[in-house]
C-alpha cells in the first residue's frame, strides 16, 4: 500500500459541481477497494464475532446504500442486479425492510467475492449516470445523499481495517494483512502534561451555519456550561498502561465501575485486546502480524471500561465529550496518523518537543479513537433525518459512549472537531484508546 | 396496614441530638418489619429473578449496613452473631469482603427468616447503645453513617415492595401481599397540559451549603445550561399508554431506539409488566391481586425503552434529568402519593383541576419513578465516599438511566428534587412511569 | 430420626384385602411426612438447580397423583381443595394437562407448607374413603393405582433426600439435616475379588407369571445372551477412587469418553460432587454436615462418565444391565443399607468377610445406586400403562443410563433385583456409585 | 458431475499389493476433490454450525490423517509442509495433541483453499512414495493405516456432502452445489409390507475370521438372542411422513419421547429439516436447488426423535440395530442409491414390485441412513485400536443412536451390513430417515 498517488483523497470542502460530486465519489469507491486488494477471497467470508462483518458484506453494503437511497428513488426504471441484494445487504434499516440477521452474515458464501464486485461496478455505473445527468428539481437531494453515502463508505472503511485485523487475530497463523505497510519510527516517548481551559458557557456541535458536511447527531450547536478543566497533552501511552497492569489495575475492584470489574472477571481480561505475553515482554497483533508493544505509542484496543479504571488509577478522569470538543475546536490542527498514513496501527508522537502550557494538546486527531465520558444521547433539539435514513445514528442513542478524534484507520477527511463515535463500553475490536482530564484546580 | 401511628415516619430534618438519631434509627427498623408483617415465611426465601433479592435478604443486608459499617469499626469489642453473615449479607462491596454471589440469594433457605429477625434485633441493641454511648471523636462520623444506613435502609423497604410483587407475581395463585392496602379513589384522567421552561444557566445538585442528607450522587452542585423547554403537566396515563398500543406502537420499529426494538421482539413484549388481557380489557398484577387497569393513573411498570418510544409516538421526547430537576425545585411541592399513602400503586391526580400555565406540574413526586432522558453518569468534579462506602453509587454510573420523583412505594421522607434514582434501560420492575417534554415552540 | 417403630414398613407382599391397602397407604403417606420433620419452612421452598425440587413440591405433587389418578376417576362428586393444584402439581403428564413449568418450582411460595400439608389431609381423607368403600367394579383398578401411586411415593422419598442434601449443599453455613442420623461404624475396606459368571441365555426382566408389583419398563421378561463374564464383589471405595484421582484420572483424556471428557473440563470436576479438599484430606458434604471421607465407604455422586472413566483406568468396565441383573437375581440376598437403615449415606461393608470364590458378590443392593453400561431403552415387547400413566416410565427412554440395585436413600421395600432406574450420564446428585465388571478370561 | 469414469470406485476387496493400495490411495483421493469441483471458493469456508465443518477443513484433515498415522510414524525424516497444520486439523484427537476448537473452524480463512490443495497434494507425493516403498518390517501396520485412512476419506466424502447441504441452505439464495447431478425419476410410491423374521440366537457384528476392512466398532462378533420380529419393506416415505404431519403428529405430546418433544417445541420443529411449505405444497432444500417434495421417495433429515413418535403413531417401532443387520446381513443385495448413483438425494423405489412376503426388504442400503432404536454403545468385548486411534470410535459411545444401511451420500464401497454409523438424537443435518418394525404376532 505504498502509493504514488495518495490513497485517501480529501473531500475538504464538499464539491459545488456534477463533476466534483462524481470525482469524490469515484475516490472514495476506488480506495474502498484498494484496502481490500491484500485480501485473499477466503478473508472475505469469514464474520469472527456478531459485531464484525465479513468484508465482502462490507463492500456490498455500501453499494446498497447508494442503490437503495438513490439510484431506486431518483433513477426512473432502475432494475437491480439481483432483488435478493436489498435483504442480504441492508444492514439495519427496518422501516426500509426487514434486514438480514447480523449474526448471520458470516453463513453467506454467495454471492461471491467476485459476485460482489460486479455488483459493485454494476451500480458504479448507475451512479455515474446519475451524477452526470440529476434530475435538476432533485438535484440538492442527491447531492445531500451522494455526500452522506460517500461519508458513510469511509465509515466501512475503517470497519473494514477494523474487522480484517479481529478476522486475522482469530488465527493461530497470525497473517499479516499486507507488508506493504508504512513500518513506524522508533520514538521516545512525549512527557505527559496538562493544558488548562477555563471553561464558561460554550457552543457546542456544528455550528448552526456551517455548510460543512455533518451528521445528525452533530446538530443542532447548543450551550454548554464548562468548569473549568485540564486535558492531558497526549493519549495515555502502553506504558504507562503496563505499569497500570504491573500495579494490580486488573485486580483492584475499587478501580472498577461494576459493569467493567464483572466484565473483566468473566472474559478474564487482564490487558488490552490483541495482546500476548511472552516471558516478560508484551506482543500485539497487528495488521502486519505480531510485533513488540511500541511503549511510546498511544494504548489502544481498550474498553471503555478500562480507561475509566486507568484513569480512577491514575487520579484523573475521561474528559466529557463537550470538553474534547472545546479543545479539539481549539487545536487548529486537525493533522494526526490517519488511515491515510499508511501505519494503520497508533504511533507515538515525536518525542522531546518542547511545549509551553498554552499550546494545544497533541494527537487529538488521528491514532486512536479517545473514549469520553459521556454516554452517546441525542443533543437538545436532535432531529433525525426523514424517512429511513433517520434509522441511521438516532436509533442507537442507548448503551453507548461517545468517542472522539479519529483513528489510525479512519480517513483523515472524515473527520472533524464535533465529531461522535459511539461503541458499547464494552468493545474493545476498534482502535480505540483515551486520553485523562482533571477538574482545574 | 392502616395504621393508628402514620408507618412512615418523616426524616424531614436531620436529628441534632443522640436520642433524635435513635428515635429515627428505631423508626426505620420498624417501618421495615411493619412491611414485613403480611408475608408468609415461604415469602420471604424466593429470587424470582436475578434483579430481585429475597426478603429475607433484604431486612438481613440492611442490617449488616450497620454491622459491618457502625458496630465493627465503632465498638470496641463488638462480636458478630455469625461470622458467615458478613459473607452472606454483603451485596456489593466488593472492597470489603467478597460478596456472595447475587443470583444465588434464592438458594439459602438458612439463616431461617427467625435467624434474621433474631439478627436483626441483635444488631438493634448493639446499635443502640453505641446511640446512646457514642464517643464523642466520632459522634460526627457515627451521624453521617447512621443517616447513611436509615436512608439506606429507606432504599431496600422500596426495594421490598418491588420485590415481593415480582415475587408474588411469578405464581399462578395470584397471592395477594395484603388485603389492607388502601383501594385507590376512581377519578377522571386530569387533561394533560404543558408547563413553560425558559431555561438558561442553572444549578442542579444539591446546594453545596445545604446540610440536608443527599446521597453523594446528588454533589456536587454545579451549573448547566438549558434551552427553553416544556414540560407536560403530568405523567402519561394508563388510558394514553393503551391508545399506543392499539396504535400499534409496539410494531412500529420507527419509533424504537435499536436496543429496546430488538429487547421487545426476543421478549414478546407488547405491553407493560404484570398487563393481562382478558378479552377486550387490560387487568393488572398488583399488590392487591389482579386489578383492572385504571386508565385514568399513572402507566407504570414500563421500561426506559418504552418510555422512549412512546415519547417519540407522542411527537415529544423524554426531560432530562437536569430539566425535571428544574422544574421540581421550582414545585415547591413535594407531596405525592408515596409509600405513606398506603395504596402501594400509582393512583389518579385529581381530574377536573382549573389549571393556569404559570402551575407547577402535577405529581412530581410519587406515584411513579419518571424515567429521564439522561444517562446516568457522575456530575462534574463528583466525589465518592471514602473506604468501601465509596462503592455505594459511583460504580454503577454506567449503563443505566437516570429516574426522578419517587414513587408509591417510596417513603416520603426519602425523596428530594436532587434525588437520582437509577435502573438500566430495560428494568421494568420498579414503580416506572414517565412524563413527555418538548422544546419550547 | 430414631425411631421406635420401623420408619420403612415393608410392602413386600402386595395387600390382598382393602384394609392392607388401606395400612400401606397409610404407611406410605406417614414415612414421606416424617422425612420432613426435621426441615425448617424455609428448606421446603428452594429449588437448587432444576433437576430439584421443593420439598413442599414434593409432598404435593405426590398427593396430587393420588387425586388425578383415584379420587378424580374413581370418587363421583369428588371436588378438589384447589383447582390451581392440578396445573401446580402436575409434574409431566403432558397428555393429562399442561404442567407448571419445571425450573419455576422454586418460585412458588404458595401454596405454604402449612397449605401443602393441609392438601396431603385432605386427600388423605378422601383416599380413605375410597379405600373402604371402593366400588367393586373398579376394585382392581383402584388396587393397581393405589399400588403405583405409593410406589410412585417411595420414589419421591428417595428423591427429598437427594434434593433436600443438594439444596442444603449451596448453603455456605453448611446446614444440617438432622443430628439424629445414625453414624455409620469404621471399618476397613473389604478386599475387591471377582465373581465368574457363565452367561448364556438367559431370562431378564419380571417373570411373566409374577404377581408382584414392578414398574412397566421392568417387563416383560425376555430372553437374552450374555457372553461369560466376571463382576466385582463389591463397589469401588472413596479409596480406589482417590487413587484414580491423585493419579491423573481427570487430567487423562484417553480414558474418558468424548462427552465426559467435555463436561469436566467445562464444569471443572475434579472429584465427586460434594468433596471440598482441606490440606491433604478430602471432606464430603453429607446429610449430617461435612465430614471427613470414609474410604472404605463406596463412593458416591459420581456421574456415569466418572464411572466408566474410572473402570477404563481400572482395566475393566461397566457391568451391562442383564449382567447386573442375572447376578442379583442369584444374590438371594436383598438386604443392604437402605433408608429404613436410618444412615442416609453409603457405608462400608464389614471388612474381614472370607469369601468363597462362589459366593454372591457384596452390597448389590443398598448403599449406591450402580451405574451400568446400559442406555435406557425399552425390552423387547415393552407397552406403555394406558392413558396419561403411560407416561410414568416409556418417555425417558433416550438420553439415560440405567442404575440397578437401589441405595442408602431408598426404602427397602421399594427394590427388586429387576428394578431400572435411570439417570442422564452427567447426573451426580443421586447416591450413584458403580461396581466393575470384566470380560472373563 | 456426469463422468465417463465413475467417480466412485469400488473397495470391494482390500487390496493385495503396493499397487493396489496405490491405487485405492488414489481413487479416494481423487474422489474427495472432484465432489469440490462444484464449489466456489467461498463455499469453502463457511462453518454453518457447530457440527458442521468448511470444506477446506474436510479437506486438510483427511490429509492430516495420513501425515499424521502413516508419513510421520513411518518416513523417516519426513518434513512436513507446516507444522501448525498439526494443531489446525486434528478433529478430536485428544491423546494426539490438543486438537483446534471444533466450532472456531469457520473462523481461519488462511490456509487458504489453494494452500489446503497445495498440502494435499504434498501430502500425496509422500504417500506415494511410502506406498511404493513401505519398509517390510511396517507393511502390515502400514496397509492396515492406509486402508483405515482410505476409509475415513470416504466417511469425510458424506461429511462433505451434508456439510455443503447445509451450507448452501442457510443462504436466501439457495445456491445449487450442481446442475449435473442426476434427476431422480418419478415413480409412484412403493406399497409397504412386512418381512417376518424368526429371531433367535443370532451372530450380530463382523465374523472373526472375516479379513475384511471393518471399524473396530463393529468388532466383535458376538451372540444376541432376537425375538420374532417384522420389519418393513422400504423406509417411510414423504408421502407418509406428510399423513403424520396433517394428523397432528407434532402437536400430540403422547406420541413423543420427553426429549424429543422439548426439543421440538423449543425449536418450533413441524416438518424435516429443509422444507419449506409453499402454500398446500411442500418444498425441500436439496442440493439441485429447492424441488417439491417427491411423496414417493423416503423421508429424509428427520431426527431420531421424529421417526421414533411417526413409529408410535403408526403403531410400530423402529427396528434394533441387531434386527437391522439381521435383516441386511440376509438380504444379500447390497445394491441402493449411493453417491455413486449421482442423485446425492433419496429416490423412491421402483414402483409395483410385485414382492412375496419371504422377499427380502427394500431399500435396505443406500437413499437413507435408518434410525434404530439401539444406542451405540460398545459390543460385548469391544476393544479400540492402540493409541491414539483408539479415540476413533469409542469414545463417543454415549448420547448417540445407532444408524444402518448408508445413504445416497455414502459411496458404496464404504458400507456393509455391519457398519455402525451413530448420530445424536436430535441430528437432523445427516441424510436420515428409518423403517418400521414391529413384534410378529
Ligand atoms: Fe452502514
Ligand atoms: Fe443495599
Ligand atoms: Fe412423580
Ligand atoms: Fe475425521
Amino acid at each position: 500500500m505504498s502509493h504514488a498517488e495518495p490513497l485517501y483523497p480529501a473531500l475538504a470542502d464538499e464539491p459545488t459541481s456534477p463533476e466534483g460530486w462524481l470525482e469524490a465519489f469515484r475516490d472514495v469507491r476506488a480506495v474502498t477497494e484498494q484496502l481490500c486488494i491484500p485480501l485473499e477471497t477466503e478473508d472475505y467470508v469469514i464474520q469472527s464475532m456478531d459485531d464484525v462483518s465479513p468484508p465482502k458484506w462490507h463492500l456490498a453494503h455500501v453499494t446498497w446504500f447508494f442503490e437503495a437511497f438513490l439510484l431506486k428513488p431518483f433513477v426512473k426504471g432502475y432494475v437491480s442486479q439481483n432483488d435478493s441484494y436489498d435483504y442480504l445487504f441492508n444492514s439495519y434499516y427496518e422501516t426500509h425492510s426487514s434486514p438480514f440477521p447480523r449474526p448471520r452474515r458470516g453463513l453467506l458464501s454467495r454471492p461471491t467475492v467476485a459476485d460482489v464486485y460486479r455488483y459493485r461496478h454494476y451500480v458504479d455505473e448507475a451512479m455515474e449516470l446519475l451524477l452526470c445527468n440529476a434530475p435538476s428539481e432533485h438535484s440538492r437531494a442527491i447531492a445531500e445523499r451522494v455526500c452522506l453515502g460517500i461519508h458513510h463508505e469511509q465509515q466501512h472503511q475503517e470497519l473494514l481495517a477494523m474487522d480484517i485485523k479481529h478476522i486475522l487475530a482469530q488465527n493461530p497463523l497470525r497473517p499479516i494483512y499486507s507488508k506493504r505497510l508504512k513500518v513506524p519510527p522508533t520514538r521516545r516517548p512525549a512527557p505527559m502534561g496538562w493544558r488548562t481551559y477555563e471553561g464558561g458557557l460554550l457552543t457546542i456541535g456544528l455550528e448552526p451555519d456551517s455548510e460543512a458536511f455533518a451528521f445528525d447527531n452533530e446538530r443542532p450547536a447548543h450551550r454548554q456550561y464548562l468548569e473549568p478543566f485540564e486535558l492531558a497533552t497526549r493519549p495515555v501511552t502502553n506504558q504507562e498502561y503496563i505499569r497500570f497492569m504491573e500495579q494490580g489495575g486488573y485486580q483492584d475492584p475499587a478501580l472498577w465501575l461494576s459493569d467493567g470489574w464483572h466484565l473483566i472477571r468473566e472474559k478474564g481480561w487482564t490487558a488490552p485486546l490483541y495482546w500476548v505475553r511472552d516471558g516478560e515482554r508484551w506482543y500485539h497483533f497487528t495488521l502486519t502480524g505480531l510485533l513488540p508493544v511500541d511503549t511510546a505509542a498511544p494504548v489502544c484496543h481498550v474498553s471503555f471500561y478500562e480507561a475509566d479504571a486507568f484513569a480512577r488509577w491514575a487520579g484523573g478522569r475521561l474528559p466529557t465529550e463537550a470538553e474534547w470538543e472545546h479543545a479539539a475546536v481549539n487545536t487548529r490542527d486537525l493533522n494526526g496518523n490517519f488511515a491515510d498514513s499508511g501505519y494503520l496501527q497508533p504511533v507515538a508522537t515525536e518525542a522531546g518537543t518542547v511545549r509551553n502550557p498554552q499550546d494545544p494538546p497533541l494527537q487529538m486527531f488521528g491514532d486512536v479513537w479517545e473514549w469520553t465520558g459521556s454516554a452517546y444521547r441525542p443533543y437538545p433539539g436532535f432531529r433525525t433525518l426523514s424517512g429511513s435514513l433517520g434509522e441511521y445514528n438516532g436509533k442507537f442513542m442507548s448503551g453507548q459512549m461517545v468517542l472522539r478524534g479519529g483513528c489510525c484507520a479512519t480517513p483523515a477527511s472524515h473527520v472533524r472537531p464535533t465529531y461522535r463515535n459511539f461503541f458499547p463500553p464494552s468493545a474493545r475490536w476498534a482502535f480505540s484508546g483515551f486520553r485523562l482530564a482533571r477538574e482545574a484546580t
